[in-house]
């Protein structure tokens, strides 16, 4: 900790922020690491409650802390803020900003559609459609669940393919196919893990979940893939510009 | 219930579905409501629970029902999907959409701009913003807590303002300021709520929200306002298309 007492022109809970983000990035303060308590932590920068907590709250909107309700205030793991302004590559462009990823395919299998999938590829319930579930695993963290519909027919030799080596670029291999997406539709919400994807992405029953569904088109407005996306809510979130009509 | 021996040819999960959600659009099951345990369900259509659970599937992909793990099947509330395409008006939008749309001013105050607004307004730490907290509802549930900053300087008028006037259309004002807006950027995860956002939403603590930051800018890439947004998860999810490159 540095000598708070030579900066005192600077406010005290700018001081403290400065020292606590500091310890964070350096790696004094873990990742994950449970901070001291509120009375501790105040106690050893001698200043109030309310100060600290006011130097703590910025560190949280800068996505450093994160709080648990009842439970106490821990350093954040590293978030990954993925860009929706455009369709990309995953694993491109998480390779460009430096992180970590890797991909666990937990299951590839030709099945009949249900309703939803369906309806979002124009096929009669029932049709066989071929299903790609992987885990994407960002710097350790396995951060998705990544669940993608296509049309067997549309797709006969996919089932017969070496999918891990397919799978981490599935717009290229649509577009070898003939079918060169354009566009998507993308739902987003907030929702709580089931059982099955806390126990795959390591999170406690009830977390929050950010799901996303997406249809993807070509420019005819062929629907290609239909997609259910199960992300961690402390790990992953989306960004995306908008424009005024 | 309809006669469902007179439709032997169609799967039973399928016309169990379509006489769950016959049920459920009619008003027969209220929405909110609880469904009858799965035990007695099946008994009472004759089907196994496996089939049952086949049917409630496809009905909660519609989002016409829900599960709470460990408490049983809900008819859901209406949900509310938000185009986040483009940038608008969320009161007109959501009268297009035949949706009766309210909300409550909780806060319209002046206060010095803690780190994140400031940075996001290109303003100092400290300067001052207009913090105006509001409360949406639709159709009777409330569903966001919209809370937007913009630089007291900029609008030196608002705070004198008949804010409950201005608070529908910001965009219209911001526009007669001279700070038309072209383009936001829009940062989306899941979280769980905090206890006064639980209690504003109506909603258990912890419970998932959809929360939304959002900057907004002009043309010439001058920021304008700042938001944050508390969505309830169970009601309200996001849709926007995405261009290929």
């Amino acid at each position: 900790m540095e000598d708070l007492n030579s900066l005192a022109s600077v406010p005290q809970y700018i001081r403290i922020r400065d020292d606590l983000r500091r310890r964070i990035l350096s790696g004094e303060l873990s990742r994950g690491e449970k901070l001291p308590s509120e009375e501790d932590l105040s106690a050893s920068y001698g200043v109030s409650r309310m100060t600290l907590r006011q130097s703590m709250t910025d560190l949280i909107d800068e996505g450093l802390l994160y709080r648990k309700h009842g439970v106490g205030t821990f350093v954040a793991l590293q978030h990954f803020a993925r860009d929706h302004s455009n369709l990309q590559n995953f694993f491109e462009n998480s390779r460009q900003n430096g992180l970590v990823v890797d991909e666990q395919v937990l299951e590839m299998s030709v099945i009949p559609a249900r309703l939803q999938v369906a309806k979002a590829l124009d096929l009669a319930e029932g049709d066989q459609v071929v299903r790609m579930k992987t885990l994407r695993i960002v710097e350790g963290n396995p951060i998705t669940i990544h669940e993608a519909y296509v049309s067997q027919e549309k797709f006969s030799d996919l089932a017969e393919s070496d999918f891990t080596s397919i799978s981490k670029d599935l717009l290229a291999y649509y577009e070898s196919c003939g079918y060169k997406v354009r566009r998507g539709v993308q739902r987003l919400d907030a929702r709580s893990a089931e059982p099955d994807v806390a126990r795959l992405l390591d999170i406690e029953e009830d977390a929050p979940v950010l799901y996303k569904e997406r249809t993807l088109y070509t420019e005819e407005g062929i629907p290609v893939e239909f997609l259910y996306c199960h992300n961690r809510g402390d790990l992953y979130s989306v960004t995306f510009i908008l424009s005024a009509k």
